[in-house]
């Protein structure tokens, strides 16, 4: 078991080691772990290696120039000029936030940029301000739209962070896919068979092969097949995609790079820059009284929340698990997993920064 | 079979017949039309009776006084004085049209209305102007949350449209549930059970029962079970409600009224005015030059329609079925199901309008 603090300060060291900037450095590590205290293992430090290998591959600048390159009152493209997509994104949400204080919203699209870990925390960004954040964000192709044999969309998330007054705040931060790969990860590891609904073969019919995604077949989105609604899911993450990759001048569809793979699809062979990215922050009070909106956000808070459930189990409010989850492991600390310590000991031997290897 | 003309004629005629003004009549009818072209029976004249009904019984204003209670440059709520949904959305729409073309994004949310038709109609205001439009509404209480034996939220559809520069627009136009509550209509008059995973009993189980969400059941959200992602169609359905009925101070949750119901749920009654919707509005060159954006939405169009599909099935582009199904209904006229004849003579014969009574 490791305290966060722990983690973060060695996150911090090992992007100070590839010349990120103090303060980016900090940043970036506080973004990567907090997708480890809210419990979404699968983007947090467990990825910090792949981090790494970006920047061994020539597509990672560790001192990037972010800004603006096209603007209204209200919007803005911003070019991550090959940056951490942890530090690109919530200085793109800075800027969403400064054009809602001046007009009421702020809607930035952002190109160039990579991998920005959980949508939630970028969004949430918004709510310290009394406002609405919205996040999305493309991703490399793994899902088969419905009929289609060919990967041309990602995971593509969409994050909403809502303020309430005595609540805490509600926070959907979903992918537009049946289930996130990393389950399918989970169950290679463990060698068992996946629900059907959740990927197709390489002829595009259901399966239970763990391995579909990897032998030609597909991710499927949200929704699972035509008859409950997968063009319903395909369609979000379209519509992530285009304000993410088409509306920035990013990559889309199927040209999105991968994560941090080596060689493949640099930005020439792409159709646009990098990954793209697209934030937004509301306020609440362009709408109406902040506290008059806060105190109806707690009554639909407590309407769901009070819900008679199936038993049991209770109506989960968007965000209560990931909360609860950062209470739990801020206090008891985050527990890693063999392959990712061994991963952590390698950049520490690389960059001679402390690192106890610990496993419990 | 009927020419859209001459159906649209007897909408207005109806409209103007409970007091609308001709302009509002005219627009009425133009968006509920519109929904019987695309091929979303369930959404267009067959529900003219109930907008009747509203007027009925005293929850319809047919000369409302829209407007703006609350503003930023890019923000609005729009109070639609209990007027037609049909009506009072396409003015809020043009509003955010306007603060878009000031400031480059423009936002209302939108309450004291009624069902606003088919939510695509008023996206694709948006595209005439070179614009990316968004609709949203919420709507009575049928889904129950992923473990709710509550219904707490209607099926509240989600529009995005997107222009293009050769291709058509990209519309993508969908209820948060797994499938609209017009699909087990259907199977209820043929007598026939319904897919496992659209909708669960009363006790929280899956079930077949296509006559469940009338005894106590609840439709499904997007991704049916928690397995495939319920929580996301939940989610989704909740970001809906949250910005048509929390933020314009409308009812949401399980206080939206039903569509025509009388005397259930009076504004004083609930825990805000009438039914909410949240339109949106983005200049596309508020992110790049608008022909750049849109003919990379032509590329982004044929790489998803040319992807190779399952045999006999094609990739299809949000929004390709219903401009489809428009063109030809344009020409070959709409045929009605018996039921809807008859309520539409009924009408005639009570405000004395000449109607065909026609069944092919």
């Amino acid at each position: 078991m490791y305290q966060a603090e722990y983690l973060k300060h060695f996150i911090e060291e090992v992007f100070l080691a590839i010349g990120c900037s103090a303060e980016e450095a900090a940043l970036a590590s506080t973004v990567l772990i907090s997708a480890d205290l809210r419990g979404v293992d699968s983007h947090g430090i467990a990825r910090l290696a792949g981090y790494v290998r970006l920047y061994d591959n020539g597509r990672l600048n560790p001192t990037p120039d972010v800004k603006v390159v096209y603007e209204t009152p209200s919007t803005a493209v911003v070019d991550g000029d090959r940056g951490l997509g942890l530090v690109v994104a919530p200085k793109a949400m800075e800027i969403a936030m400064e054009k809602a204080e001046k007009v009421g919203s702020g809607w930035v699209s952002v190109r160039n940029s990579n991998h920005f870990g959980i949508a939630g925390y970028h969004a949430m960004l918004a709510l310290q301000k009394d406002m609405i954040g919205w996040t999305m964000t493309n991703a490399a192709p793994l899902v088969t739209p419905t009929f289609s044999l060919d990967k041309l969309l990602g995971t593509n998330p969409l994050a909403v962070a809502v303020p309430a007054f005595e609540e805490p705040a509600f926070v959907a931060d979903f992918a537009s896919t049946a289930v996130a790969y990393g389950k399918f990860e989970i169950l290679q590891r463990k060698g068992l068979p996946a629900p059907l609904g959740w990927a197709q073969d390489s002829e595009g019919n259901p399966t239970t092969d763990s391995n579909a995604v990897k032998s030609g077949g597909g991710l499927l989105p949200l929704g699972s097949d035509r008859e409950h609604g997968s063009h319903k899911g395909y369609g979000l993450g379209a519509i992530v995609d285009i304000f993410s990759g088409v509306l920035s001048g990013a990559n889309f569809g199927p040209w999105v790079p991968p994560f941090a793979t080596a060689g493949f699809m640099s930005a020439n062979e792409g159709v646009g820059l990098g990954t793209g990215h697209f934030l937004g922050a509301m306020r609440v009070d362009g709408f109406r009284p902040a506290d008059e909106f806060k105190h109806d956000m707690d009554k639909w808070i407590r309407a769901f929340r009070g819900a008679r459930a199936v038993e049991g189990k209770s109506v989960i409010i968007p965000g209560d698990p990931e909360r609860e989850m950062e209470a739990i492991r801020s206090v008891e600390g985050i527990s890693l997993l063999p392959p990712v310590v061994e991963s952590l000991s390698e950049l520490a031997k690389r960059f001679n920064i402390a690192f106890e290897n610990r496993i419990d």
